[in-house]
């Protein structure tokens, strides 16, 4: 807090800008050593821990500070297994550091933990929120996450957060809206693609995690994809938004079944019923099955699966990331009867006519197996496919990877 | 990780939607207790660390757990003095726990200290950004800080997070539009307030401190402010965008006065050559002084006294929040001739015709004496003017209220 006070009479009495620039996160400039050699005017601050600082090799260096510590140890993506983890090493000064890798391009999570307690890196403003965890990330520059990067020199898309009114759901939810750049000052008409998060996300996951704005800014500025508009829903049907942000709806008091009941199915109609014709009336939107699709990862595949399931006719390109056909368990005994439901309704996919059908799941996803349950029963109807196995399991990495390669293909 | 795991098998396998709802830090809703004395379905996770919970009383309890730590530590806003802490207290299973208060309404950012490291609290989800420090918050419930609170129930605005190039700057930087409920799908044409942060700030600060699209929807829905576009720009000339999100500009190689020069004066310029006709262009605006207002706190209210001191007939509704005339220190010794150009621009100013002229400063600023500058300085020129002493210091708490009083004002 002192240091702030400082910094703002400093700025009003010099009126001086402060040309401090945090470029040592970002990658795309040469990074700051921990102790800047060359003289500084009086009025800067003292120099900042830099961590992470990303070596040209693509190594990486972490730097945290502390006197009081027994131990500092770092858990980041790169690691091999749950719940690993490396030491920091302390020099005499309390400075802890440690350098890993050299790590292929990626964007990485990571968390220090401080004698037990998991938390973000305090020198790192590039923050992140999965679910209720918030960890600090960096991008490695390179070939494979070059789309990942937000790029000063490329046109950007407007992320929009903006409210509608669920007639299905009986309340006011948020969902964020990807328009392209131009759209503002234009009178184009853009395609539409909805785009769902798994279990744990809500409408921030695929801008937030998933760098859908980065992506599509980048893919569209090469040419890769066409300039459409992405809509990210919320496909928690409990919530009206985000948990960090949007307050919980007043408790029903339905307990076990009757709770389920309430919800089960409920965000997929409302997204027919509700969130299409919202988007369609108030953005400037092409109509129709072959300008729209929908993707969804892991939970967002099996919502993705049933939306186009239960309305054959209305999205021509359909994506399921690291989702298949799981068994639904003992609890339910009929499994024949919902196979053929399932195949009846796929049939019906079949005949309306679609462009796309696309999988995508790692080698190493628990849910491959009902991928492959999806792919057989696929077989079986007759419906043409695209499967992409990838390397890796249930992931945002893959799933970033998913989406700069489905984009590409929609609307052509 | 293994948890996260387990909870998306979870999900996908039983299909339940996990009721698990996080209602505790939002104090609309009773607190859940830090164990749950009912029975729980087997597929929920253990019960999770509640903290904060706030109590009926205003009292609020934090915890957390840590087997390995020797001392943590809790600093709030509500404590007096700068540095200010107070340590938890561990109970024999690792808990810390510590419970403050009552606190009087208001919105209060915390952090604990770990063994020396200053980090956010990991049961909390509702975290801030302030600059480059994050940092955990609650709302107490009451009058005070009624605004603050997002309502499920009150038609919420859109917040847009929009490009646009500037041409006096020379690159393309955001900018965050709140639009008030009911934009999307009309035709209404609407007044627009220009809302400036301060230094260490940037185009998300206004929102993410300062509460300005759960006030703003407030103020609406109980009639107090007309529906109204607010733009809150980046007021740092050298920045792209916020530094968690947007990569630094390249660097320019010059330093001191030369880098210095690039950007003096630039943001003041680039707002009425470029973001008004932007937004005037891009959103359904009114146009004209009568349909313009602008504040700023600190740094920006520095911006706001130059940009109306430059441009008289631009604004008719102007605020000044905990910023005045400061002196220019010894670098400057023209303060005579400075004063003189100051009295001709604010004489013209007052011709002009405005509506408004309002000035706001806690008791315990320490710019009050510039305030005081201020005011004998337009009381000098005749320009009438609003002055409102609050306590407190150079704080968010304090422009909060400033802009929940200011707006409704606004265009009457």
């Amino acid at each position: 807090m002192k240091k702030k006070r400082f910094s703002i009479i400093v700025t009003i009495v010099t009126n001086f800008v402060l040309l401090v620039i945090t470029a040592n996160t970002f990658a795309q400039e040469p990074a700051r050593p921990a102790a800047a050699p060359a003289a500084r005017p009086s009025f800067r601050m003292a120099p900042r821990i830099v961590s992470p600082e990303i070596l040209p090799d693509s190594r990486v260096t972490f730097r945290i500070y502390s006197k009081d510590t027994s131990r500092i140890s770092l858990s980041g993506e790169w690691q091999a297994g749950f719940g690993a983890s490396e030491a920091l090493v302390r020099n005499d000064t309390g400075l802890y550091s440690l350098t890993v890798g050299p790590l292929k391009p990626e964007l990485y999570a990571y968390t220090f933990t401080i004698d037990g307690v998991r938390t973000i890196d305090p020198g790192n403003t590039q923050v992140r929120r999965d679910g209720s965890n918030y960890q600090s990330y960096f991008i490695i520059p390179g070939p494979e996450s070059d789309l990942y990067f937000h790029k000063n020199d490329v046109p950007h898309g407007t992320v929009t957060k903006i409210w509608y009114k669920s007639e299905v759901l009986g309340f006011q939810r948020r969902v964020y809206i990807y328009t392209p750049a131009g759209y503002e000052n234009g009178t184009q008409k853009y395609p539409v693609f909805y785009l769902l998060h798994g279990a744990g996300g809500d409408e921030d996951a695929w801008t937030n995690m998933g760098r859908t704005a980065q992506i599509m800014d980048n893919l569209i500025a090469q040419g890769k994809s066409i300039p459409m508009i992405v809509v990210m829903t919320n496909g928690n049907a409990n919530q009206a938004g985000a948990q960090n942000e949007v307050p919980p709806l007043p408790a029903t008091g339905e307990q076990g079944m009757a709770a389920y009941q309430r919800y089960a199915g409920k965000f997929e109609e409302h997204l027919v019923k509700d969130v299409v014709p919202f988007i369609e009336k108030n953005f400037r939107s092409l109509t129709g099955k072959d300008n729209r699709a929908i993707a969804g990862l892991s939970m967002g595949g099996a919502h993705t699966q049933t939306i186009t399931n239960n309305n054959p006719g209305m999205f021509s390109y359909i994506g399921v990331y690291s989702m298949g056909i799981m068994s639904m368990g003992p609890q339910n005994q009929d499994a024949a009867k919902l196979e053929q439901e399932r195949i009846t309704k796929l049939t019906a996919l079949k005949d309306s006519g679609y462009k796309l059908y696309w999988i995508a799941c790692g080698k190493d996803d628990f849910v491959y197996k009902g991928v492959i349950t999806l792919r057989e029963t696929l077989d079986k109807v007759g419906l043409k496919y695209i499967y992409r196995e990838s390397t890796g399991g249930h992931t945002w990495a893959n799933w970033r990877i998913y989406l700069s390669e489905f984009a590409p293909m929609l609307f052509r």
